[in-house]
Order: C-alpha cells, then sequence, then structure tokens
C-alpha cells in the first residue's frame, strides 16, 4: 500500500493559475508560491464585495479517539465529490502547524486518495503564514520588554505581563523560564515562557480579521499586560500594532492550492480548537463563498468543541450562516467510545459500538441546537463489517439523520457522491441558524449555557477571583464578547477519560484569558497545555531527504 | 528627496522569469515567490557542473563608522555599471535580518538609486529562509533537551550543552535564562539563552554547503553538547540532521531578484561578518559564475573582517579565487577615522581627511596581501569638495592603488561607469590568490598570523584554558580548520575607539568555540554580542502600512 507522501508525490498537479482560473481569479492576482501554491491579492478580494454567496457546509466530528475520524480527510473527499456531481465547490481548511510533524502527529493534510497538495510543503513551511505570526507575536513580546528596560513610563506592573513568546515547535523546556537574567544589560529578570505558536492571540486575530486595517485594529487591541493600578496595557501604548501588521501582510492573504483531483481548496489559518477557535480563516471562508455555489470547510476536534466555537465564534463574529454540517464518525471510534481498547478494533462488537453511539447522538442533538440541518458520513475502514455499518446507520436513523457510507479515502471524491448528493439536499433547505447565546448575556452566563446545552454539565465552578476578573471586564466593556472554551476534546466533560455522553457532571473553570485583540474570552477547564512537548522516539528521526533531495517520513 | 522606500517602489520591475531568462534559466527551474523573487531549481544547479566560470569581484570597505560607506550600495551599482559597458554580470548580496529592522538599523538593499528590489520583502521575510534557519536550529534545541528529558542515554553533561537557541528578533531579554521550570514535566532546569538567528551556526553551514548531501553531513557534524569525559555529542548522535535538511531544503535554493535597473541579483544566505564569516552562500556565488562573466559580491564591515574571512574561509573551503577587489571609501568616513566628530562632517577639513586615509591604506595593503588586486571606489557624497576628492585619489596613487569617484547612489548604474571600466581592467590580469595562512599551521599560530599580518597586533593574549582547547580540539582532528575571528569592526584592533590605523596592539581572545559543522573554529575578542536589543525608541514604532496596504518606515 502506498504511503500519504507516496500517493501525494504521484498527484497530476495543474499549475496554480489553472486552478485559480476555476475560480474566476486572474493570474495576476494569484501570487505563486512555487508552482503549486499561491495567494490571492487584496485587489482581487476587494473587488469580491456585494458578490452573491454560496452555501457553506461545516465538516465536524464526533469526540476524537486515537482510533481516527479523518475530518479533514472527509473534508477533501466532499469538495472533490461536489465537483464530480458536478457542482461548483471549494475546500476551506487549517493550516498544519510545523513543530508537531516532529513529535508524533501525523501531518494535517488528508490521506489516502483524499489530500490537497503538496503535502510536504502545506505540513512545513507553506507560505510563511505561521512564520510572520511567530515574528509579529515576538516583536510585540520584545516591545514589552524593551519598554520596561527603558524606564517602564507606561507603568506595567513586571509581575503581571500577561503576553508570553511563541515558537512552532514542541519544546516543553520553553514553558516555563525566568528570562532576562545578566545583569542590567539584559533587562530585568521575569517569569515568562513560550507557547506553540498556533496558540498566539495572533493567530486568532489573522483567522478573524477582515482585513488589513481590521487587523491592524485588533493588533492595537491586545492587552499585553496590567498596571498597579489594574488598569490594562494595550498593544497599542507600545506603538507595536503598525509593525506586526507590516509583518502579518502576506499572511493575511488566502493561500490556494489544490487537492488530488484539483478541486480548489483554501488553506489558511490555523489555530488549535482547544485553547483557540481552531477554524479557517474568515478572510478565506468569505472569499471562498464568492467563488463557489459549496463552500466545504472544517472545525478542529468534536462538535462539542469545533463546531460550537464555529457557530459561537466564527459565524457570530464574520456574519456566517452555515447551510449544513456533516458528523464525521468512524465504526473503530463508536467502539472506542463504547469502551473497546484500541487493539481490539478489528473485532466485529455491535455491543459496544451500540454503547458508543451515544456520543454520536448528542453531537447530533448539538449540532441541531444551533438549528443547523445535520448528516453523518461513516469515514469507511478497511476492517467494518456490514453489521456494523448498518447498526450505525439505524442508530442514526433513530435520531432522524441519515448516516451515509463514505469511501474517499480510498477512492477519492468517487466515493463521496452519496454525501455530497445527502449534503445539495439539506442545504437547499437551511434551518434557522443561530449561535446558542446572546451577545448581550453575562461572561459567566455563557459558560454556564455551553457546558448545560452541549457538554451537560450539571453545574459551572470557579473561584471568586475568576468571578471578580469576569466582572471587571464586563465593567471594562468587554461583556459583549464571545467565549472561547478549552477544554480536553476526548469528553463532553473536563476529564478525558469520559467517553460516550456523560452528563450531570462539574466543569471547572480554573482560568479565564481576555483576548482582547481576538475578540474573546478564553475560559480553560482542567488542563490544558499551550506547548507540547516531544514524546520519547519523535518523528524527528525519521524524517529526511532522499537521494533525490525529496522528503521522506511525513504522514 | 524621495526616499529609498518611495524609489524601490516606483522600480520598473521586469517578471522574475525575463531576468531569469537574461541568464538562461528556463522559467520551469524558477520557482516563484510572488512575480519578482524566485530560487532557482537543485536541478538546474546541478545540470550546471563542469560550465566555465566568470570573475568573481569582491566589495569590501574601509572600517566602518557611523558616517556611512555604501558597501552594498557600491555592490549593486558597480553590477549595473558592469551591463551598461555591455559585460554580462550578476550580483551576489547577503540576505538582511528581520529583526534589527525594528531596531535602528536600516535595511540591506542597498539605496538612493542602487537598491534591489522588491526592497519591503527583500528586508522582511523575503523567501523564508531566515525562518527556515531558525527552525532547524530550535528543533535541534528541543531534540537536546527531550533527550536529557527522556534520560540522557548519550550522558550529556548538561551542564556543557554548547548549542543555543535563536530568534530573528532584537530581543535582550532573551539573552541570559534558566529554562526548564516547572517541575518534571517540564524537563531539567538549564541555564540558557537565544542569539539572533543570523549568528546560528546553521546560517553558516547553509552558506557554506555546496549541495543538500553536504548540507546533511555538515548538520550532523555540529558539536552540540560535551559529555562528562570531555568526548563531544554531535547533532548526528541525535538523529537530527535529516530533519534539520528537510527544513532546509528550499532554504538552500539561491534567491534570484533584480536591481532598480533589471540587474540579476542573487540575494542569499547572510550571517554576521563579526561573530560569522559573513558571506553570500557558496552555492549562489557559485552558481553566479557560471551564469555571467561578472560575478560582484561583498563581504561584511571592513576588509579587516569581511574581506580576511571571504578569503581564508570562503574562498579557501569552497576553492573560489577573487580576481579583483573594490574598496569602498567616504570622504566621511575617511575624515571620522581622522578625528572628525560627526556632526563636524560637512565642513572641508584635508588635515583630518589625510590623517584618516591611514585606515584606507591599511586595508589596500592588507587585501593586497592575499594576492587579489585592488581598486578604490569613493562612494561620492554632496558635501564632499574637490580638494578632499583629490586628496583621497593622491593618497591612493601614493600607495599604487587608483581611486575612483562613483555616483551611482544619485545616477544609478551610470554613476559607476568608471569604476566598472577598471575593475575590468584589474580583473583580466588576476594576480596570484593565496589564503594568509596554510591549513596546516596550528590553531592559535593562525590567529597569530591575522592578527599579525592583518589587524597589525603586537601579541594575542589567551588562558590556559584556551590554549588547552584548542589542543584539545587539534588532537580532535579539528586542526585543519580556518579560524572565524569576531572582533569589533569599528578598528583594526579590539578596542572600538582605536580609529586609523593603530599598531603594536595586543589582541586578547576571550573565548573560542567550535564550529564543526561549518567548519571553522571561532575566535571571540572582546566583547561581541550575538543577541542585540532594541533601542529606547525602536523603528518598530514608525514602520507601518499606508492606507493602501504598503508599507511604511523602511530604509
Amino acid at each position: 500500500m502506498r504511503t500519504d507522501i507516496e500517493i501525494a508525490r504521484a498527484a497530476r498537479k495543474r499549475p496554480i493559475q489553472e486552478i485559480g482560473a476555476q475560480l474566476g481569479i486572474p493570474a495576476g492576482d494569484l501570487l505563486p508560491y512555487g508552482h503549486d501554491k499561491a495567494k490571492v491579492s487584496q485587489e482581487f478580494i476587494r473587488n469580491l464585495a456585494g458578490r452573491p454567496e454560496g452555501r457553506l457546509i461545516l465538516v465536524t466530528a464526533i469526540s476524537p479517539t486515537p482510533a481516527g475520524e479523518g475530518k479533514t480527510t472527509t473534508t477533501v473527499g466532499l469538495g472533490d465529490a461536489l465537483r464530480r456531481i458536478g457542482k461548483r465547490a471549494v475546500i476551506c481548511l487549517r493550516e498544519p502547524s510545523l513543530g508537531p510533524n516532529f513529535g508524533m502527529k501525523g501531518g494535517a493534510a488528508g490521506g489516502g486518495m483524499a489530500q490537497v497538495v503538496p503535502m510536504e510543503d502545506i505540513n512545513l513551511h507553506f507560505t510563511g503564514d505561521f512564520h510572520a505570526v511567530t515574528a509579529a507575536h515576538n516583536l510585540l513580546a520584545a516591545l514589552i520588554d524593551n519598554h520596561i528596560h527603558w524606564g517602564n513610563a507606561l507603568g506595567i506592573d513586571t509581575r503581571r505581563v500577561v503576553w508570553r513568546r511563541v515558537m512552532d515547535m514542541n519544546d516543553r523546556a520553553l514553558r516555563d523560564m525566568v528570562a532576562g537574567l545578566g545583569g542590567a544589560a539584559n533587562g530585568y529578570p521575569r517569569q515568562t515562557g513560550f507557547d506553540i505558536t498556533v496558540a498566539s492571540e495572533v493567530m486568532a486575530i489573522l483567522c478573524l480579521a477582515t482585513d488589513l486595517a481590521d487587523l491592524e485594529r485588533r493588533l492595537g487591541d491586545i492587552v499585553v499586560a496590567w498596571r498597579h493600578d489594574r488598569t490594562p496595557v494595550f498593544a497599542r501604548e507600545l506603538k507595536a500594532e503598525g509593525a506586526m501588521a507590516v509583518l502579518l501582510r502576506d499572511a493575511m492573504l488566502p493561500n490556494l492550492v489544490q487537492t488530488l483531483e484539483n478541486t480548489p481548496a483554501f488553506v489558511h489559518g490555523g489555530p488549535f480548537a482547544n485553547i483557540a477557535h481552531g477554524c479557517n480563516s474568515v478572510i478565506a471562508t468569505s472569499t471562498a463563498l464568492k467563488l463557489a455555489d459549496y463552500v466545504v470547510t472544517e472545525a478542529g476536534f468534536g462538535a462539542d468543541l469545533g463546531a460550537e466555537k464555529f457557530f459561537d465564534i466564527k459565524c457570530r463574529l464574520a456574519g456566517l450562516t452555515p447551510a449544513a454540517a456533516v458528523i464525521v464518525a468512524t465504526v473503530r471510534a463508536l467502539k472506542m467510545n463504547g469502551g473497546v481498547a484500541k487493539a481490539d478494533l478489528a473485532q466485529e462488537d455491535l455491543a459496544a459500538l451500540r454503547r458508543g453511539c451515544v456520543n454520536l447522538g448528542r453531537h447530533i442533538e448539538n449540532v441541531r441546537a444551533f438549528g443547523v440541518p445535520v448528516v453523518v458520513a461513516i469515514n469507511h475502514f478497511a476492517t467494518d463489517t456490514a453489521a456494523e455499518i448498518a447498526a450505525v446507520r439505524a442508530y442514526a436513523a433513530e435520531q432522524g439523520a441519515e448516516a451515509v457510507v463514505c469511501r474517499h479515502w480510498a477512492e477519492g471524491g468517487a466515493g463521496a457522491e452519496d454525501l455530497a448528493r445527502r449534503v445539495v439536499e439539506l442545504a437547499a433547505c437551511p434551518g434557522a441558524f443561530a449561535p446558542i447565546y446572546p451577545d448581550g448575556m453575562g461572561l459567566f452566563a455563557k459558560m454556564e449555557v455551553i457546558a448545560g446545552r452541549i457538554y451537560r454539565a450539571s453545574e459551572v465552578t470557579a473561584d471568586r477571583a475568576i468571578h471578580d476578573r469576569l466582572a471587571a471586564w464586563e465593567a471594562a466593556g468587554y461583556g459583549h464578547l464571545p467565549v472561547c472554551m478549552a477544554k480536553t476534546p476526548y469528553s463532553f466533560s473536563a476529564d478525558p477519560a469520559l467517553r460516550g455522553a456523560p452528563s450531570g457532571h462539574v466543569l471547572p473553570v480554573r482560568e479565564v484569558r481576555l483576548a482582547a485583540g481576538a475578540g474573546f474570552v478564553v475560559a480553560i477547564c482542567g488542563e490544558i497545555m499551550t506547548m507540547p512537548g516531544l514524546p520519547r522516539v519523535p518523528n524527528a528521526q525519521i524524517i529526511g531527504l532522499d537521494p533525490e533531495g525529496r522528503v521522506e517520513g511525513l504522514s
């Protein structure tokens, strides 16, 4: 069997100008990066204003397990299939983070016959967007310490600098440090640390900004520190936002690539859906909607995290209306949700499958709570039995949803045509989309709505200090912001071991953070890591160049 | 008067494919980055083997002063002028570092009518080469700490990890830190720090490697730490070199851009000439030599640092033979060398000029010591008087060298045609180039040769520990390496205040470092900073986007 990278390398790619021409983008408005990647010009995007928009399809999933679900793969397969049945379709994916490739995570360009290419480039430096985010983020960090070094005219409380630094690398040694050592020439010693670049608020801002002016305004709104009197210090007080916007100017332009079947794909933006909102950029999605009748996009992790944030943060802030949602499930992952160990997944186990289906049922119910019609995609594995497939279909039918078997991993778009037809039907009669809480609700009440209606928790707990902080932010004019929940993706609860569809649990909000530039308040529930580490045997040891200079070992 | 960025923006750029076609590079072998930048493919470069080579012209300078000399500007002007007088010429420059743009340094794309474009891109992310170096460097750092975290099977002495991290930013707070804090999950606490990316040994390796296989071998040769028994730990023992080479694959390809007059320019590689060797990459220079009759390149700082390393490190290791050297001088900088304060430079002062000319004389003598013919370029400023110009010309003539007035800053290539004609004459009768010391000489003796013959020091001092270390490296098989002197650029001595042409001073070697992958031994003389800081009022505060999304404030 061929590996993903072998399949990708054998792709019959068309020149990126031809892919752009499919969408009516003139070659002069494509800034090429090599022959198979391009950015779309500011001017072209500006001139799209007023055009009618296509239908937005979200691909989300059941709660993830180590068995794998295939959300990106299904997004790619569905896009290819829509084109095969004669629809004008574009795919919108998130950009993979470079660092985790060298740990144990695979790439994020799909798999099998449903991939975007060039996969090596997309998984590594791509068009440099993440490097630009890293540079802009760290420039602001350097300006903060430099300001303090030269006399701290803004009166920053050096114990309350909340802006850390970032690197696109899994490097646990950088999580917690004392920097500024070595004497007066090196500034003031201060405890700080690094997060991974995708966790940066700058990344979230890039993904939510509608144009360069909005980007610069949001960068200026970032709260970098607090004064002794507890008033915020903004990035604009350091005059940082102009230079940061300069560093992000090209990164703001959506990246165009293609699938193995030459379907256009915008791969742009990429925050993690556990600590950030985890969606393709607003500028890419909005551009795609003006260029196609169907735009297929994904959101991170399971629907409790990714879809909820897609609806409550991205669609709310950008004024988008999703027409339908696909919930990806696999027989294997449902069996794991029903208690089967990973080693035993190849065996038929209808009882466990049935037990695990409650996880799917909960996600169906949740997505419908936003007024969005749902179809289930059963991402087919070779070990799935006919009886297992029938059981999932029957379960979905009981919930009033259709479950369609998809074989895009093995067959490409041809394997997802049934799904595509069902999506077209659903999108023809869209529901009445609405976020699950109104802007005007209090910040803690918003967390309670998500915890109650989506996670089915009986209670949300938080220290007095957190309530005080939220009240202070509401008083400072941040009460209208949506909340971005940071929680384990492996359970509806904050306990990753609680699979299936738990209810009545307690959701502990451990910490809250104000992302005033991005425009949301982060609620951290339980333990969430903002800088990953490398495993004992990292992938870096097997990644290398072959004698022809081609990349080996990425998947 | 128009600013550099205004002039650059008004440039009549040709599509990069046309610039490539001038050199016989087919469009398919150019990997475009936008419409005005491209990388040259591996295959094209590989197929150049065996072609005859053009003549290599080095542009170097007198000792730098705050008055400015214009080495890059003269390199660009000379390249344009050679083409105007009918020669096939290519320019080879170093890539600017992104970080210092936000401090107080101007960009490094030339100035006035002698620039390479697009200057904003070249000065900022360009084609991502520096970001790739940063990622490769920091991946190795993460692998080291990860190895220690998981049990340290290689027996690394955690007090003797010599591999730091890098960032392309002026950030003094990162110079010295204790990382790995916060408990067992974050690894072992260890004192470490960040250098600026251009100071990375990975950057030097990228600049010296002849192809991808050589790159990977050199990356594996990096010494990252020492064991308790004082044996070295190599990057290849961490199996890091393959993944690092993957990250650097595209960065190894030379970048093609153009001057304001559409002369082809390879802008590639960029270490600082104070702590590294500071030259355009070997792969870019070698490629250019196969594509043109004249290749004009530059080396960092004054000839005591840049030219010495160009000859003794780059030309030695890459087997290059320079045909001629241009020493750039300005009347203003010579007056500063003669003791005039910066505020008084606009006034004619023939006596001070004459006193400062000894600096020029010393550099002429030094370059000739390598067997390379010399011409002096007087980079003309509006305040220069006819008497001053005549005095410099007369002084040069006394040294047996011609000094040619150049007005490329104001007039472009047309202002440097006299210089171009003189360079063609000199290069027709090349001298007998040879490095100043043989490979077989001891490491400390090599330092003494450079200090004695180039710096005119009477003595080189070093602690016993340094002598022991050099002896150990010689015993370990590193004795044949050239030495890379890290010294202030402002004086022939290690004391930046000693201008002119001092002699009889003592050169203190404070520290030595083994760059086993790059293939040299660094000798640090006096205080050298490997991570700059930002000034009180950093340029970042004035850099921004105009309403059309164009970059403002770069120079």
